[in-house]
């Protein structure tokens, strides 16, 4: 299980000053983009207490990206160019690959399997690579007896992979879940701060650099899913699901809503959540959700504000676990990348057998079935859109009833609120009592078709505390 | 630099069920108090998914304690008893100790060198003893090639050790601080919530088992202490300077402090901070703190209430990270020692040279001279407590206008509050502009004697945003 490839290769790397320990790490780096570049910008500026702290230098040997030419901040003539990428992983003086192309597909996937083929360790940010290809990737890496680390692939500059790999390795985790997505959150807190709609905020944070000109990936909650995927097969032992990620976004929603769960001591956040259950046969399965939630104002995540992420652990003996900072942006990534490259240097080269890249060794992860959502016992923020007439309180009461849904509050708003309900009817919205979450499902099939409805209904859950 | 020692020891294990993938790491525990107790119920509650995760089992062998027989709510019978620590630390079926014992010297000390000088790996959850010696037992560690590791030693089950040491290590830290003690948490957040002084609430603490019967090591500040004491070293790479942590603790606030900082947007904690600075003559130098602290309610930390611990840490590139969790308790600490002895059977018998327990090798530790607070810019709450007659009001503001203390706001309250500072006097609690300490300092010098004052006056400092 050593690596003789890698002793090998140290015995031909470039002359360089002697480091402090032992020979140096040499990088290959793929992708050139803010987030490449921040990596190229970190390995200088912080050189020196890196190489303290590693026990070797971490010394980038190669770069490779589509534009050799593209302005990018950053001298890049000391690294050797490789147009090939593929060239490029294979050189011998290099030990470990950066891939920071992104897309799941492509020349990221393509590289990143010639690296691990080619008996090199992989360091990427790419979490919709890792969330569809993840397992592959980490099975190919433990065969060649090489890293695969991912940290920045999940809440940017947060150690939050480490965290549930190695700080909550202990424990049974009992429960995952957070604040995945940046550009999410900032929407939403701004629209607590402000007031404004959806659409209004989206182009401000679009203006600002907080959301892609295609917002779709981020605000339909698939990037959010994506980290959830792959921190749920962490925490959990099991092999990453992506496709069992029951996954709605923040498009739908108002400013009334915001608004109505303000009153109601809660603030609204995109959170993702991945639990493990005990199916009536004795079997366990694993939920998996993104959908924004109603967050009471006691809980940790409802003072996450602006771009920021958070991810809760929760462990048998640990307790609950908050991790928190910058879920995004080419500094914070920068550091999640780097730290990981100081890991795979510190493990000393030829000695040590990485540790597997999911905790557990690909083989023995577990292929989970799905815990359907129907049976979970909540408490839901059900919001209709309805035309300003008689009898369409009881229609949607009677429709709750029904379906056995116990009403706990309900709010009737009327025109002229300015909060963008007007646009689509007068305002009902309900929070009901703790109970199946399919009774909410059976109301809102009750109701399809009403011409009561202005808009499809949009159903929430409340976050306990 | 590999541990032939320890790779000789492993041929003559007691034979046992075959693990995973390799021999199991044995462990011989020490102490058996609450959380001693705790750590071999994890252990045992957990074992087969620690084993998965750390690819072999970990198998305790041998425990010692003062008393034998005393009922631990436990099973004891398993595991061969030794009455000599020492012995116990000799044994050839022992690969790492795990010291539960408590108390900077005396026993566990002693226990801790004999590990280390036996080549044992050493697993500890004693603040006190790494605040005052872990400089030289990572030394022995070091020079022994075996691990030292102390994660439960810092606030609890939250893994803010190896985020220091590991995932923040690509980044220069700027700041270290947090909430290091749960007792002090827990009694400003009950006097915040209740409106009760001091002295009731801790009464209060001790009798749910917040606070321990003699409480003066939490209240006075000085386990905070010797937590940031542990993080400083990490987070800045210096040699641990527990005797240069100014520290004041909470014993002297009032019920009207809180109202105060409540009634100005603040809560009050007990923030331990550690920071390094470059002085006048160009050299680097530490700051390290531990004082009650008005936090403003936009900051993170003013909603960790409870026992709860957390920990921020801002670095160059990652920004600013916060980590929160249980910061004491059997479970939270055991998760934590767990996570340490996992930590060590991933790193496999033999193969790997552990890490540097302070992130660089001690001889590479800086030692940096303390910086002096009196010229730090800072914003003050000084709170007198006053002699109920005309003229104090002045005498107090000339004091400050005459030591350049620029005065933002001021509150005087008259008696009859019901919030403890009746039996005092007149409360005046004033919150400078930002300025120099030495001015604060200088100030209450000034008013030192004056039989206006009818206590000595308190000085928190308010964190910024």
């Amino acid at each position: 299980m050593d690596q003789p490839p890698r002793t090998a290769q140290l015995s031909d790397a470039p002359s360089q000053p002697a480091p402090p320990r032992s020979a140096p790490l040499r990088i290959a780096l793929a992708g050139l983009g803010t987030v490449g570049a921040g990596v190229i910008r970190l390995i200088e500026a912080n050189a020196d207490l890196i190489a303290r702290r590693a026990g070797r230098k971490l010394a980038i040997t190669a770069i490779s990206a589509r534009d050799r030419s593209k302005p990018r901040g950053i001298d890049i003539s000391a690294y050797a160019w490789e147009d090939d990428m593929a060239a490029m992983a294979a050189r011998a003086d290099v030990d470990v690959v950066v891939e920071m192309i992104g897309g799941a597909d492509g020349p990221a996937l393509a590289l990143a399997r010639s690296a691990l083929a080619g008996g090199k360790a992989l360091v990427t940010a790419n979490k919709a690579m890792i969330a569809h290809h993840g397992l592959a990737l980490a099975a190919a890496a433990e065969a060649a007896g090489v890293a695969l680390r991912f940290e920045a692939a999940v809440a940017g500059g947060i150690p939050v992979i480490k965290g549930l790999r190695e700080g909550t390795a202990a424990n049974a985790i009992e429960r995952v879940y957070g604040i995945l997505n940046g550009t999410c959150n900032f929407i939403l807190s701004t629209m607590e701060d402000t007031g404004a709609d959806f659409a209004a905020v989206l182009a401000e944070a679009q203006r600002r650099g907080f959301a892609e000109a295609d917002p779709a990936f981020d605000i339909e909650g698939t990037d959010a899913a994506h980290k959830l995927a792959i921190l749920a097969a962490i925490a959990f032992g099991t092999r990453i699901d992506f496709a069992g990620v029951e996954t709605a976004g923040i498009a739908r929603l108002l400013a009334a809503d915001i608004a109505q769960a303000d009153a109601l001591g809660y603030v609204i956040r995109l959170i993702g959540m991945a639990e493990t259950e005990v199916g009536p046969d004795g079997a366990c399965r694993l939920f998996q959700r993104v959908q924004p939630h109603l967050v009471p104002r006691a809980h940790p995540l409802a003072h996450v504000d602006g771009a920021t992420n958070a991810v809760v652990a929760e462990g048998n003996f640990s307790g609950r676990l908050l991790f928190q900072g910058a879920g995004a942006g080419d500094g914070p990534t920068a550091s999640a990348v780097v730290a990981d490259l100081i890991d795979i240097a510190r493990e000393r080269a030829g000695s040590a057998v990485p540790g597997a890249p999911f905790s557990v060794p690909v083989g023995e992860l577990e292929s989970l079935p799905r815990a359907p959502s129907g049976h979970r016992r909540s408490r839901s923020y059900i919001r209709f859109t309805v035309a300003d007439r008689p009898g369409v309180l009881a229609e949607l009461t009677a429709a709750m009833r029904d379906a056995g849904v116990s009403i706990e509050s309900l709010i009737q708003k009327g025109r002229g609120g300015g909060d963008g309900a007007d646009a689509v009817g007068v305002l009902v919205a309900m929070v009901s009592h703790e109970g199946p979450e399919a009774g909410v499902t059976e109301a809102l099939r009750l109701l399809e078709g009403s011409d009561s409805l202005t808009s499809a209904p949009l159903v929430m859950h409340l976050l306990g505390e």
